[in-house]
């Protein structure tokens, strides 16, 4: 919906509500989709957004909770009667009310828990890390026999009512000891003769990933493979849990959200930005820009090095930024490069050399433009003094070279050692040669210059 | 699968090919997904590819093309017998098939079309730009009218062949002029009873979007309210195709990767990046290197505008490459914070006011750190030189607030022009705050030390 739309409608949600017009207000919002419903409730007052969850449908206010922020749902679970808010939690996805409950109070949370119906099929994808397939995968599922007809799975389709009917597209075959045997689909259930067995026509080829597995390998598998459905196994390939694709979705976004910021130089934020504080905010920021900076003093080093050179011919320095930012600015093009490669998987770490190679030559063929610019920029600004130019411009093709060779190589090395290549962020690439390109610079100036 | 496993693959299919034995390659070959079977295939050798597809069956055949990046399918497509081809391609998923002809030599796609028996579905698609909901959508989807019984549905579901099995999640309900009435999910279509009336069953609140859609908006729609298909629909909300999930998933993964090359300072790749030549990389990254340069000699220009006051006082100059360093790196990390907020829709362009007013105070913490630790670094430099240690300390205050308020405005700014707020890149902003901050350096040195 658009945002304009939802702010008429948000302005009279809250007209309803100042003149005590509950049942108004809910007229309005039970006619919106859930994410726009969620997005009225969190503009709401603290006590506005209490009596609307007390007053709406169970299963409403449920599918309002599912849609908001993680934390922000916390917050206003905990400012619930207990006895609504299991209610609430008992009527959301099982995946969403273990995420819920994991940001409550550990008192509060368990009351809730001894208060709800489906407790069990929650309880057990609390043991899981958020970031894992344990802890993306939805507990609701049907799991059937692999010599149960079409007739009968059809029937124990009708039989079953999840809270998250959409996402259903696959039953699940078991053996007799919950171990996945394989898949079906529902349109080739709907397909099949209504005498065939589950066995005949499930999918045995199935990908399938332990509850361990990071997050993020199961974006790549369910991209690669186009996959609607991830059944989720533990050790003995016992069936625990599935992964959906919309989930799935969620978590792409934000891993690119979390790439995207550190490599912007700072540490990703836990919340949509503006609900973080400027204390926060500048919290995640603050170490790389301090590091970052300690790292950088070291400029000041090479430049006292070369103080005597630099007051030899003070022009020397009129090119410092510029040479150095150029430099920056190559190594952030090539690692950002990298980088996605490596998030997509279009590049692997064993590529490395052949990135290195084709990095070199890129970093030369442009070095040896920049080198152009530079000896053109130098040679205009003082006629007079041919080889200041040619030290700049052969430095220029140097620094260039020095920062794709580098870019190239730290988001792998990074990768191999697995930290996220994201760390070799533009900042730090930019750090990186503002250091080393002075000494470059420095290096070819004495000797073309002979200072 | 694992790279390692897929590489022995590679070796054991190009052995069997060494020893002519095509059959027993095609055997290992089949046994793989398709993603798989597309990465072994664009390893090998033209001739050896052409041999495969030919031999292959053609299902499989389509499969595989529609697997490979759009190019190199095309590059392939074009070596291929005018007859095979046409049969692969009427196997191969409408909107694929489409995207094929697309990137194909006019003539000879032409040609294909004119052989293939599904041309009828295939031509439509031809018509929308690629990065359009026309051009994601598939023409395979059932619509059905509102009169029709449930049974009736099971039975046409029953009759229907798409290419595309696995991603068959609704079914459409059109009036008798193939206007969208309404969507019914395979799971309602079994719960609903055999003689119920699609009419009664389906949900009518339907989220579609009009073809020339732009296919960030799709994702964006399909992402927030968890779709698992979104209707196409022209002018007059006749249904005329279907965007599913997983070709949603791709759009986001490959404008994250546009963002993520944008932020870095170039333009994006069109290809891998190791497919991508030497010479193309240079070209995608030139264009900015060049003009950032150019904006960067600005600085040689502050400068020599305080060659006077650089005279002065040596030890100025020192503190250059650290100021304006962390300058960007600061700009560089409230950009990229800003890009991925406005790209998630977390950030909206009227939020201008209050993300400027957030970025303002983070810049003015982080700037009071940065400048008590310039200060430090300063004054236990030279201890002889408070006030130069002040000046430093100051600047780098004024500087970083100076960063994070420019870089806070101009994504915002950017998008509201219509441009890629990722345009506002890392190198970017670091070149903004090159001439700057230095010329902010500068006058506070020259007031604080009096020169």
């Amino acid at each position: 919906m658009e945002q304009r739309v939802l702010d008429t409608i948000l302005d009279r949600v809250r007209d309803r509500l100042e003149h005590n017009d509950l049942a108004g207000a809910i007229d309005i919002i039970e006619r919106l989709y859930p994410p726009d419903q969620a997005d009225i409730l969190s503009e709401l007052e603290p006590d506005q957004q209490e009596a609307l969850l007390t007053q709406l449908e169970t299963e409403q206010a449920a599918d309002i909770l599912e849609e908001l922020e993680d934390e922000e749902a916390a917050e206003i679970a905990a400012r619930l009667p207990l006895e609504t808010l299991s209610d609430i939690v008992d009527e959301m996805e099982t995946d969403e009310a273990a995420d819920l409950l994991g940001d409550m109070e550990p008192e509060q949370a368990s009351e809730v828990l001894a208060r709800m119906r489906d407790a069990d099929d929650v309880r057990p994808l609390l043991l899981h890390k958020d970031e894992t397939a344990g802890g993306l995968m939805t507990s609701e599922f049907l799991a059937l026999r692999e010599r149960m007809t079409v007739r009968q799975a059809l029937e124990a389709v009708r039989q079953w009512s999840p809270e998250k009917e959409e996402a259903v597209h696959y039953l699940f075959i078991v053996d007799n000891q919950d171990r996945l045997q394989g898949i079906v689909s529902l349109y080739e259930l709907i397909k099949a003769g209504p005498d065939q067995r589950l066995g005949e026509i499930m999918s045995t080829d199935v990908i399938s990933v332990p509850a361990e597995a990071d997050q993020e390998q199961c974006a790549h598998l369910m991209r690669r493979y186009d996959l609607y459905a991830l059944p989720v196994v533990d050790a003995g390939n016992h069936l625990i849990g599935v992964i959906t694709v919309d989930d799935i979705v969620d978590v792409i976004v934000d891993e690119q959200s979390e790439d995207m910021e550190r490599f912007g130089g700072s540490l990703p934020l836990d919340k949509p930005y503006l609900d973080t504080s400027v204390f926060q905010v500048a919290r995640k920021r603050m170490g790389w820009l301090f590091l970052l900076f300690v790292a950088d003093t070291f400029t000041g080093t090479v430049l006292r090095h070369f103080e005597h050179e630099l007051a030899a011919v003070v022009a020397l320095s009129f090119f410092i930024p510029l040479l150095i930012g150029t430099g920056g600015n190559a190594g952030s093009q090539t690692t950002s490069t990298i980088i996605r490669g490596l998030a997509t998987g279009e590049i692997r770490i064993r590529d490395a050399l052949r990135v290195f190679w084709h990095e070199a030559r890129v970093g030369f063929s442009l070095g040896l433009m920049m080198g152009a610019a530079a000896f053109i920029r130098a040679i205009t600004w003082d006629p007079s003094h041919p080889l200041l130019a040619i030290a700049v411009g052969t430095a220029a093709v140097a620094i260039v070279f020095w920062a794709n060779c580098l870019g190239s190589l730290l988001p792998i090395i990074a990768a191999r050692l697995k930290i996220d290549p994201a760390i070799v962020s533009g900042p730090f690439m930019a750090t990186m040669v503002d250091a080393t390109g002075l000494y470059i610079y420095f290096r070819i100036a004495k000797a073309i210059l002979g200072i």
